[in-house]
């Protein structure tokens, strides 16, 4: 297929200070550049596969054009997804109004979407992982020397193990792993509005890699030496999502919303140094993944929308999610159900007292009132 | 006088874990009684100085139950203000519908309120600030041994010297003096919404003390040893919530926004590590007076609604808020200025590059949307 410059590339809203770009990790392609696939293609997929297109487009002298984002074939008004996408460079399902690059190619199988690629961005519902991960992890799919990305939210819990997404792609398929976290509507960044992200990353090539994929001048990456607590804080920022909306339900104010992220941001950062050996408070004070994705997701967001739902009727959250979410499922129940279930099994509940309480209102009928009670 | 009990003491929410109350630090007084004093009658003073009353109502054996309370004389519908006070326990003009303790006595004459006071609340507009000192220093109105606390918002800048409050209070008045800052909306502390405070202190007596004067269950204080964090995070926090309300003006999302608040928090963070010895990066990253004061004022607030106005508007600072502040200050714009003249003194304006621009977007006439631009 013949590539077009991308249809949006347009002159950035500012230059940044021009330090040259430093020279990047070699390739293990034949080319001599690296290759670039997204396997996801929800809103948040989509807009990723985006920017990381526009990026490959304008180093064409360091990755190939073409960038492939697997797409989950169905029909849209009697046309495959994948081939809307392409035709009309719009993903009309989960992205709308948002103009993609021309580069960027909706692929319907996986192992298409991997095929000789170096740079792999994990980005599906985290239901779809396992799946994915065993699919291409089956001899000669990946590219010897490959890495990973996720921007997968959340934790699996085996009796007193506990796993980010990041942990389990490294380990099951063997190569290094980065995670990519921070405060990023996906709507607000596909729209190019000015953010900024965080990338955990497990070495300094990794580190020049993906920064190299992602940032721009309105997707601004900062990495840091800090997988663990990238991930953790993407997933457990949706618990104390569910306390603010409670907060919200219950007519609170500011103070009150205030008082409970600056606890919850603690009790972040405590659970990740706990049980994360290496990870870094800073990541949780200093970085987008932490203090700012916590504020985006605590005055915006649907955790907190379906929690003031919460504590406003006292639906169970399977209903509310029904009523709202129209089929996406909420992070933050799931998390606080995992996180729980870990916690109990290392007799550390109480050492987390919020997480706790959110699990018992939203799951053991404690009152939604007793949510600020001796904090 | 005589004192009633409070009118608006009702059972706490709720029973903290009751571990003893610590022996308090001796009084200097011969009743061996702490006698507080609150100088200020705003909202915010009101707001304070009803739960200093509370306090000192219920610890009656180590305080004495009256507390006094300074209120600048005025007329209100033909009545003084301090009669209508101790008439009504309300205060009319800044704090009506919240019933005030009967033991809070509003009294016009500062020499009045603060004799033989041993602990002194300063929370008046800080413009009043050098007044009240000037007066309360002559000889003999002020009682050996007394400590005060300051809860007055902002800096002062003389050339290349920079201090707070808490500073020029110790200096002036040589007692030990500490600083209280938190996300405290005044209307909400006053109606008992759950909330927390950070109490910096110079010194051990100095936090078991304040501690006993301002904690309950509904506004939980920490005490830090950091009387300058807690002093600069209240100041500094106003020139983030104008950039904050540039973004809202603008239209921008809750990713800018996000982005917006950890960078302003860093250059808090880093100016009052620069320029003030001692000081913590925890009290930014962990206590109310940081992290969570910021975020309340950033997403409501006079500085933030002001700025959102100029940002649609481009109306200059002072119209707007003739216009909307009913003839209150705006404290960021202040702060902005004294800030910037004193990095401009100290050739350091490039190390803070966020209070730069809401600087020159809200003095200099810099365009708002170079707010975002190569942060």
């Amino acid at each position: 297929m013949s590539i077009d410059p991308p249809s949006n590339l347009t002159t950035p809203a500012f230059t940044r200070p021009s330090s040259p770009a430093p020279q990047l990790p070699p390739s293990p392609l034949k080319s001599g550049k690296h290759k670039i696939a997204v396997i996801g293609s929800g809103s948040w997929g989509s807009a990723l596969a985006k920017i990381a297109a526009e990026n490959a487009w304008k180093r064409h002298d360091e990755f190939h054009s073409e960038v492939r984002m697997w797409v989950r074939e169905k029909q849209v008004n009697g046309k495959k997804l994948t081939e809307v996408i392409n035709r009309t460079h719009l993903n009309s399902r989960y992205l709308p109004d948002i103009p993609l690059p021309r580069n960027l190619v909706a692929t319907p199988h996986l192992k298409d979407v991997v095929k000789d690629a170096t740079l792999i961005v994990f980005v599906t519902p985290h239901q779809f992982l396992h799946t994915v991960i065993r699919e291409i992890s089956a001899p000669g799919i990946l590219t010897p020397g490959a890495r990973a990305i996720t921007a997968i939210k959340g934790v699996e819990v085996n009796g007193t193990d506990i796993s980010t997404f990041a942990s389990l792609i490294e380990a099951q398929l063997s190569i290094p792993t980065s995670a990519l976290s921070g405060a990023n509507i996906a709507l607000e960044v596909a729209k190019g509005q000015f953010c900024e992200t965080t990338i955990g990353v497990p070495g300094r090539a990794d580190a020049l890699l993906w920064e190299a994929v992602f940032d721009s001048p309105d997707f601004r990456v900062a990495t840091v030496d800090d997988v663990a607590g990238v991930s953790l804080s993407g997933a457990l920022k949706n618990i104390v999502a569910l306390a603010a909306g409670m907060v919200d339900g219950m007519g609170m104010g500011g103070n009150t919303k205030a008082a409970i992220l600056r606890i919850g941001l603690q009790e972040m950062r405590g659970f990740c140094l706990e049980f994360f050996a290496g990870s870094k408070a800073e990541t949780f004070s200093n970085e987008s993944a932490g203090i700012a994705d916590l504020i985006t997701t605590c005055y915006g967001g649907r955790n907190r929308k379906c929690a003031e739902e919460f504590a406003k009727t006292g639906q169970p959250f399977d209903v509310i999610e029904k009523k709202l979410l129209n089929g996406q499922k909420l992070q933050g129940t799931l998390t606080s159900e995992e996180v729980n279930r870990f916690l109990l099994a290392r007799r550390r509940t109480k050492g987390y007292p919020l997480f706790e309480k959110v699990y018992k209102i939203a799951f053991e009928g404690m009152p939604v009132n007793e949510l600020v009670k001796g904090l």
